[in-house]
């Protein structure tokens, strides 16, 4: 039976990788798609890709006005942060639809921590404990069955996946972690700026968010802390660099006492051994190795003579670092095979 | 002595280009940069590369109406047309600076052909019949001396350089040209849209300005009707490929009677032997072999049992399709070798 | 049921395309791969995106005397032209076996066009007769049933989708082609030379197999006078621009008389009108709306007061220009959906 | 006076490098280019934007055999290290010449080192002593008026200019540096491989050299315990990304008791208020800032709450990372003003 699926905000990167998507899973049926900015307008107009793929009904884009009283199966929401959770709530009220937002609106249970970091006060802070985090193969159990699912961050889906099991587990300690993280240009949005002209993007490459003032590095603490047991504190630092999709994350870490590359190597396999989307390498990833996939490469890497564990993390920060991870979610969520569909 | 130069809209991407050669021009002294979005600010805040490098004076940008009344040895305008023409006048007026204006504003003698490329009447018709045309292997002669200088587009000067010397002197037929060019996306300029955005640009190509459309299919035209002396059509079409800068232009034109490959090798060396700029290659020229050069070179192919002749011509977009040719038609003004400073 | 498949020479750039593609069609098993470079190895060493995705006999590569009894439903030959041929022959002999051959090799029915082209005798010439020319939306009544199929080169997809059926209904002249064709690097194979080093290939753009002098246009020749009814001749210039994929091929023609671009789009609406790939365009198309798919978007245009036709059209080299084109003609061949797993 | 100046290995990145800045010299006047593996070929054909502007007695390349006993002012080593140690030694011994090694055969003062880092016994051990590692703006003193000039590696120009000031001047602890460095693929060399094959460096990232590996590291090492005054280690890890030029290096200290931002800012500053090349910026500085210069732009952070500095670090690793350092160097050496023909 088709899963009847709306996409709010269609128009944006994200919601362009999740058509794309769910034009090749087997059970999604998209039931419409809605623009603010654009409502009325044909989206393969927005994007040729998709020309004469979409039957008309759903080409044509609607407004949320329009869309708000329908109850699909599943919303996911690929809005701005702020107009994510003002508009996830009627759905989330209709006792029926499964909310995935890809907007960080959820991502966090703490909304000091959320006010810091976006800036302005939650809009709906009464929904966040009924919100799940979505890292997918960390989190499965309690992402099964959820209404509201809060889609991880690029950068921290990228970071999270080998860390969250070396610290769960005491393999690494909690403290002073560093994060190196190299992403494509998609990261930065649809909008046109001076960073994202091509001539500024284009062989150059720039650090941004430098040590602790990336967004994302609150949604990071939040999950190590959880999986610690207490609270930690890291550095994190985001750079620009030019391509496309895809993100690589160099970690430096310290080892807990008593623990080692091999302890480290050993928690990572019980952690992915049977995981559809993670991958252990024996050499170093690149991110081209995951391009246009929902995989998540790892290598894990203790230099000799040293008390530093190095981990390199790449994923594609399109799919399994936004709108891949978001349909993994929706399986998941609907009890069907976390791969249906992305494989 | 010191050549006194301004720059009238320095916070292009032609005006950075020409801030970095006039740093190296052994003669010249930026006088003044001005710029009409942010006077006031210093120019290494817009381009970091020159932190340090101007003196404070230059540093902080100046307005039109700041600086109009100066009279500087040279002014190169940088601005948009329309508003490039109005503000050359009152150096024009003044007696003594010369105006070399990388705008389209007084490249068409044609005010008629002006209206219908750019969509707006010509503001100062009447100095039209003052402005030489800055292509400066070909026009040398009108060059020197002259007050008032239109500095070729950068798709004109790519294809003009092979074809004015081959119509000029009847050795491909003034009828039937088809010219298919390729840019890099400085091209597109500084402003921020859609089609510069990196994720746009990048791993794409368009083409744009098809057949007819292409304001520089007009300056073409007029130069290769002066060439031919008679009124001749031709289609150009641009399209944009994802480097930041150069041009290959691919010619298509077919032989005038009696004439073949010989011929046009013995035009061009005639032409181009001892250029300061211009070289004719055995093996077809890639644009990355005048990258950050004033150079174009110049490859012509006759196929086996073709009455076709095929030109492949490559510049930098930047250099001697812009800003690295005004500094040539500089020193050709005044009277100094034509390389100066930029070879 | 199951199709058993086995591909040949699958360490390539359009063998690991297949692979993907496969990967995701619901009836496709990969049987085998082969490789003469690298038997034995894991196919996941040499390209990481296939890591745990296939099955242990499937990731470890087989050569070709070890499988060349085996009789799968389909073999897709990625070897290169020449030995295509030959490792295809026992296939075609053991009474089952589907062939799709993604070289040359069984492209020219005329062998002394193949001699001239890539300057060998063509191995197998008897088997020429027997070949179908796999360009899917023209030849799909031919390739239905078919045991041998030559799956089109890639620049010849981009031209000949709208060339062959506006030359066949008489709408442009057969004589006076230009074709001037814009590649990714992909195009170039695999090889590490110094054409494809990253600091040559970037940031410029160069023309190559200018005019008469690449093996393609062979290739679109003997197709077009096929459409045409008569023997024809044309220009065809490729170039390498800075990507990884796609071609956009910019089209020259003139109109056979009495016909006009009105002609020319209810032409190409005829013929493509219900086709589950070909997009005909109202703007000019980019590659990018078609990358990693297997769409070709056209769009024609008549310059105001020309009787020059110019079309615009743009594949993925690596997908319609060759492995998702070869997996359409594995559904047309069987007499499956064209689009099965494809879209 | 010319400086006469002969260039070994020329046909390599940092030879072509070279002779573009040279060229550009006031009173450099290249003597001659060897080149073992193309010798006796025009120079013009292997970079054809050098064509014509090459004496022709320059222009054709020499052997080493053929130049190894001329006397000319300066020689640059572009050889790979061994080779290069052994070539320089004629000139060394000739009691004129100048020489610069690009290659790491004198980077390193411990022959221990080298051997570990480099996997082969240095050849000429006992000129280690004679040669100045030249680290321009660090070692100006020490360069001047040297015979043996060690051109420094291009992560270690990054990394250096920041942290050997703060090291030396006790601001960060010597222990526990972390180097995280990205670089373009020009770094990679001219020789074509499956690393350096556009289709794998394009729209890629990866890590490589990871911790301990990578030989810039002992060269690192050497200086900053030079620097320290005592030995010290280190992690390093460097990262090729899809540009052609120009590496970013962030680097993650602690600060030494009593220190903080502040202070590492006064470093800095008392270092390089005056430097000719380096800039310290109050934004984060991009690669772009500085690509076709000589210039390093530096900024450090303190981030709230942490006893962490880090420091972005930018330059072109071409230029500042090689060639263009060389030519400072040659400056130096000869008492000429730092700058020239650099600015």
């Amino acid at each position: 039976m088709d899963i009847e699926i709306g996409i709010l905000g269609a128009t944006g990167f994200t919601g362009c990788e999740l058509v794309g998507l769910l034009l090749r899973h087997p059970r999604a049926k998209i039931a419409w798609l809605s623009s603010e900015s654009q409502p009325g307008t044909a989206y393969g107009k927005v994007y040729p890709q998709f020309l004469g793929r979409l039957s008309p009904a759903v080409e044509k884009m609607r407004s949320f006005e329009d869309v708000k009283n329908t109850r699909p199966d599943v919303v996911f929401s690929c809005l701005p942060h702020g107009a994510s959770a003002e508009c996830a709530a009627p759905f989330l009220a209709n006792g029926k639809t499964i909310v995935i937002d890809l907007s960080a609106d959820f991502r966090l249970k703490d909304a000091k921590a959320y006010a810091e970091a976006y800036a302005h006060t939650h809009p709906l802070p009464h929904l966040l404990p009924e919100s799940r985090y979505g890292l997918s193969e960390v989190h499965a159990a309690a992402i099964k069955g959820a209404k509201l699912i809060a889609n991880p961050g690029c950068y921290p889906t990228s970071a999270l996946l080998p860390l969250f099991p070396l610290i769960r587990d005491g393999i690494v300690s909690p403290d002073g972690i560093i994060i190196d993280s190299k992403s494509g240009v998609s990261g930065a949005g649809k909008k046109a700026t001076e960073t994202t002209h091509y001539v500024n993007a284009n062989e150059s490459v720039m650090a941004y968010g430098v040590g602790d003032k990336h967004r994302h590095r609150w949604e990071i603490i939040e999950q190590l802390s959880l999986a610690a047991g207490r609270k930690l504190d890291l550095l994190f630092t985001a750079h620009l660099i030019p391509m496309e999709r895809g993100i690589l994350s160099t970690i430096y870490c310290d080892f807990a006492a008593g623990m080692d590359g091999a302890a480290a190597d050993a928690c990572l396999k019980k952690q992915y051994a049977d995981s559809d989307f993670v991958r252990l390498r024996e050499d170093f990833p690149r991110t081209g190795d995951v391009k246009h996939t929902n995989f998540c490469h790892i290598k894990s890497y203790q230099p000799a003579g040293s008390r530093k564990l190095i981990i390199v993390s790449v994923i594609d920060n399109m799919v399994k670092g936004a709108s891949g991870q978001a349909l993994q979610n929706m399986n998941i969520a609907l009890g069907l095979p976390a791969a249906l569909g992305l494989a």
